[in-house]
């Protein structure tokens, strides 16, 4: 058999963890190491006998890595760390700040070339692999409309939000697509949807003590952005019900595509995702395309990539010639 | 703009019109013209100022043509058609004998390697698009199981086979997926499912004069390989009926793959096409992929190539800046 591919992973929260569980579901792929920026003490990592280390370890263990999968959030880390961290390894990570991916590709593009790695940017499943069936399915049916609907899921950023109003002690929100929306796509109607036709808002809410719960709910559903375009419904819950129902964290969607290839004949494409750990499943998206990755590298692919880059056959373990004889 | 690809047709049945109508919704693209076995005057194009030749000319037009897509039948065209105009051009096609790809690869992997031509094989909905989401949803999720369920549709070789049958003048046969057994795999539970348990088999048959309807119905549901695994339902109708209800071409089907990210944590991702002429899908999916090859030839991969070979991005008209900011 082969040598297998040397994963190592930098960050170590839910995506960290996913790629742990991930790694150990690839035959021919080992874990390398787990590297924090707290100290190494402080982490369990799944099977007791992964080495952990410090970030400042790194520099020194560019011959153990074959593929460094940045787990760091989009928001604070991965705009620092990308960049550094492609100048010494080939990486993957799943930078999900979609209006500011032009420039984080640019950031990293440059360090990746001049020291001969790939690293591909924003895998996962939006951005990644939503993002794939929504060019694909453009492609394949030019003349037609596409829509990606989320959900039932938590959104990290929403809830985020509704946390920071004044009042609340805890909050989770979930976003869910409308269903008759998801209908009328499905049957190739074309509609025009508005923000507030296609997806509703739902929160549970922890309040403080003495907190006005109508001057709260007010303060959610007209919060720009965030709620203002949507139909939003807020609960209030106590502190153990939400510890009880709220720490699952499912998520999915729909990328549809309805288009016309000729006049009388209307075709519908859809994608569609049902997740019940999306951490874990977008750490799966990661996995495969660390494999990828690490073939592009030994074809001399180097910089930046996306997922519009990448040959699907590459995500798999098998060769070329048994996926030809085996899933074609 | 640039300057236009210039698509031409090899063979003008169902797919050959389907590939006129996909060429017209492409505005990076132009019709050099279609050539088919038969005399030109016998063909009617779908734009009337289209040049139609006898394949003959073929040789002599190299210059004029950036692709050209078969669209000859995979039983007894492509295995010609196929290794002999790869040498010539830059080709697509969508051979479909899932049995024989291997060896119709290596045949025309020649050829085109020889004369630095690109040719990509076994394009469309099945083998292509479904071949991709079979590769990739088990890349993702390798702790799983994938389920390819086709439906409602109507089967070319079933009908052809039916239509064998003594007794019988005229039928169709139309594939169907079990509600059951879709919904089962939906909800993850990897069911172990037989070929009776997958799908159920219609057919609508118009007799010959004075057949015997139980003998052909017998004959039919017995038949080994195409429906003695199945339960077939058989339906005796009117010449006028079958013209009537059942010249329609519509087909689809799902891809789904279930597979656990970890013990207790079961994702599920779904392809789904719901396509009211498959000829029509089929082609547009050629032309896609024209483009792609289109562009691998100009990067100096030539040869051999399957869908699992073609990055996403290649098949959209776009640049990979625009796709990166408009579509990640
Ligand atoms: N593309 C997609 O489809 C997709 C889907 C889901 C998520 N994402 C992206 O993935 C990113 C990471 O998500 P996540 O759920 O893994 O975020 P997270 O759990 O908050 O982890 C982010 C980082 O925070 C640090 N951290 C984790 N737990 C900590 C703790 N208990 N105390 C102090 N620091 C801790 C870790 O870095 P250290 O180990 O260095 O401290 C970790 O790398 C998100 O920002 C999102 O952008 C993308
Ligand atoms: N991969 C996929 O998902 C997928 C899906 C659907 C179909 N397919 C494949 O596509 C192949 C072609 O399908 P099709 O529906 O286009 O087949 P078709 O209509 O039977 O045409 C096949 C060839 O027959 C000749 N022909 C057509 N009409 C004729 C007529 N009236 N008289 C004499 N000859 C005629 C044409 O060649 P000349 O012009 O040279 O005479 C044409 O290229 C199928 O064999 C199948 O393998 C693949």
């Amino acid at each position: 058999m082969a040598e297998r591919i040397r994963i190592a992973i930098a960050g170590h929260g839910n995506l960290g963890r996913g790629v742990e569980a991930a790694v150990a579901r690839n035959a021919d792929m080992e874990l390398a190491g787990i590297y924090s920026r707290r100290p190494p003490e402080q982490l369990k990592p799944l099977q007791a006998a992964t080495p952990v280390f410090g970030m400042e370890a790194l520099p020194g263990h560019t011959d153990r890595i074959h593929v460094l999968i940045l787990c760091g959030g989009s928001k604070e880390d991965l705009p620092v760390q990308g960049p550094q961290l492609a100048a010494l390894f080939n990486t993957v990570d799943s930078f999900d700040t979609h209006a500011r991916i032009p420039e984080y590709f640019a950031a990293v593009d440059a360090p990746a070339r001049e020291n001969s790695r790939t690293a591909l940017i924003s895998a996962g499943w939006d951005p990644g692999m939503f993002s794939i069936n929504r060019v694909m399915s453009e492609a394949l049916l030019p003349d037609g409309a596409t829509y990606t609907f989320w959900g039932d899921g938590l959104s990290q950023g929403h809830s985020d939000a509704v946390r920071r109003v004044d009042g609340v002690a805890d909050a989770v929100q979930y976003t869910r697509p409308v269903e008759e929306a998801v209908e009328r796509v499905r049957r190739a109607e074309r509609p025009v949807l508005s923000t507030r036709e296609k997806h509703t808002r739902e929160c549970f809410v922890v309040l403080e003590e003495g907190a006005d719960a109508e001057r709260v709910r007010d303060a959610i559903v007209t919060m720009p952005h965030y709620f203002d375009a949507y139909d939003t419904t807020v609960h209030f819950i106590s502190a153990e019900e939400l510890a009880r129902d709220h720490r699952a964290m499912g998520h999915g969607g729909f990328v549809i595509r309805s288009g016309n290839t000729s006049a009388g004949n209307a075709q519908v494409v859809e994608y569609a995702l049902k997740l019940r750990s999306n951490p874990e499943f977008t750490a799966s998206v990661l996995v495969a395309y660390a494999r990828a990755v690490h073939r592009l590298h030994a074809m001399g692919q180097y910089g930046a990539k996306t997922v519009f880059d990448v040959p699907p056959g590459l995500l798999s373990s098998r060769s070329a010639e048994q996926l030809r004889a085996e899933e074609l």
